[in-house]
């Protein structure tokens, strides 16, 4: 018998009587703190100074960012609600540009709503409804990675080494977590006997936020540099590298966090298989392929500056692209809670997508 | 007519009536501060902590502190002298076990001082043969750095983009630099237009010591953390990778800074020449091949800690080995004050060292 899927430690995000309550994950693992963010403006200044991160949190967010948009309009006209959830989108759609969720996110709502409003639904009505879709959505993000937690378990030969990148995990999601899903399920059925978490540069979300969930399951880890993967991969054996995504194009192109690329390229030279875990709602069919992704560029002081200290020489000039892009040709495959695309290519990508014939399509994630 | 060489803005050793001045490059860009060494042994304790840092420079900071060892050998009787000496080189050589230059210069200094005790020398000029033999390690490798920095920039296209990796510049050397000397003198040369420095975690020497070489000299210069490489090339056209080394064996294999190995992966990927620049000191033909060298595990704080501040997790386990090995296969030529070794394999590499016919030797390095 399959055991119950691990528990969550935290909770980034908590949907309380129209507050939610954001995990401040800048501050973690030192401590444990949480903003209010009371409108769509203050989700959207959450998401876009990092205070919560993960593509598919960041869809929920600004699900729940829509939520607290129609609230006011309690107390305004009927005519101007469409306008009002329209700016409250366009604010958190504005807050980063490449996770894709964060569309997927607020195109759901802005649909729920205007089906609510062409219905005649009072703004009472309007407000449960997208606080009963912004939960929903949260939901389904977390059914979707217990799914692919159990596909890419599947992946993995007994006592496996592992390698993740960034933070992919239960802070990164509805819970559970994708790529961190896979290892902490895997690590359950015996499949993982130890993880090697990537620091991350700039943000260190692998050395706060990855090695933290995985002390927490108690999962035996290990820290280390950006810059010390190949070395392990020459030197040690490790029989898998697993990531999420925060954009997946129609050819099955991934996006990810910055260095997410080179890692499969040291991945492909040692031939260490090279897994890909994402919702259905990280796959962008709009966009062709991966040099169409937007690459969000960010402050060169995040780079220079660690810990609140600037490190660089006075005037140094730094790049920030915060995301990179990996050819499908480097991806081993790509698991999503529709099933596993291997290879990852985008004819495969599309066909699993598709509603299966005979089973009952939940809708189509796009 | 050829411009004169770049001048240093800093010298990271001077060496001061018996007292060696070191530059604490912990403290740089910051603070430019000096400790000052009387003995080997604090030699040996400002080369273990990283107060003084890089392969050509450990080895003359270590002739220095043979230097300083024989200086209290004038109130000693004449039968302890050898082993006096013996005892501060085995001191000095613990300190560090990758670089091989420290060896170079260990072991060159006790052979004069075989030469002279067995010449029958004086414990004055003992100390004074001493003193000059540790101040011609250091001109010979300022002058090696000035013929490999011409030999280096001739194979750099007009205007190139280059990348260098942690710091092999005239902070880790007797002055100039090795990879770092390449860049400026090319871009005296109008060879080099731009240079990217990566910040090498986890002692960012890259950020704090390379970039600010780089910007004295007002080359155009952009930090990048290491794990953003692959994207550049991907994305921006990057002309060379030039790369410094701890040591290179028999066989051409390259021991250099972790990370080195994996951006030459990442070179090769992408088409772009990988250059090493070492001074013969830097091979060690007594070992054959890159399996054979030792790397040097330091604490896993160093990883975790940055800028004083602890940040990962409580209890979090990390590796820090500091060196990597690249496979002499991943690397376009070394350059050597000897000449370019081009493809880099053993045969080459020990051909480009041995005494050349017909030319008065100055004897080999080894």
């Amino acid at each position: 018998m399959r055991p119950p899927f691990p528990k969550d430690k935290v909770r980034p995000i908590a949907w309380e009587r129209g507050t939610l309550r954001v995990l401040d994950q800048r501050e973690l693992p030192r401590r444990v703190a949480y903003l209010r963010c009371r409108t769509a403006a203050e989700v959207a200044r959450a998401v876009r100074d990092m205070a919560l991160r993960g593509a598919p949190l960041i869809g929920c967010a600004a699900a729940f960012g829509m939520a607290l948009a129609a609230r006011p309009l309690r107390r305004r006209p009927r005519s101007s609600w469409e306008r009002s959830l329209a700016e409250a989108g366009r604010r958190l759609l504005a807050s980063r540009p490449t996770a894709v969720n964060l569309r997927h996110g607020v195109d759901r709502m802005r649909r729920r709503a205007r089906e609510l409003v062409t219905g005649g639904a009072s703004a009472e009505r309007l407000c449960d409804g997208l606080d009963a879709e912004a939960q929903a959505i949260s939901r389904e993000d977390l059914e979707a990675n217990r799914v692919m937690a159990d596909l890419g378990a599947a992946l993995l030969p007994r006592g496996s080494t592992v390698m993740t990148y960034c933070n992919a995990g239960a802070l990164a999601t509805a819970g559970l977590g994708t790529a961190v899903g896979v290892i902490r399920r895997a690590y359950q059925l015996g499949r993982v006997k130890r993880a090697y978490a990537c620091e991350t540069r700039p943000y260190l979300q692998g050395m706060r936020l990855t090695l933290w969930e995985l002390m927490q399951d108690g999962i035996p880890s290990t820290l280390v540099t950006d810059n010390m993967a190949a070395h392990l991969m020459a030197t040690e054996t490790i029989d898998a590298v697993i990531v999420g995504s925060d954009r997946i194009a129609a050819n099955a192109d991934v996006a990810n966090k910055i260095g997410t690329y080179g890692l499969a390229i040291l991945a492909r030279h040692h031939r260490v298989p090279f897994y890909v875990v994402a919702p259905s709602t990280t796959v962008d069919l709009r966009v062709p392929d991966g040099r169409a992704i937007p690459i969000e560029e960010r402050s060169s002081r995040e780079v220079t500056t660690v810990a609140g200290r600037e490190l660089a020489p006075r005037g140094a000039r730094a790049r920030h692209p915060a995301f990179d892009v990996t050819p499908h040709a480097l991806v081993t495959a790509i698991i999503t809670e529709k099933g596993v695309v291997r290879p990852a290519d985008g004819a495969r990508l599309r066909a699993s997508l598709a509603p299966k014939p005979g089973r009952r399509s939940k809708g189509t994630p796009l």
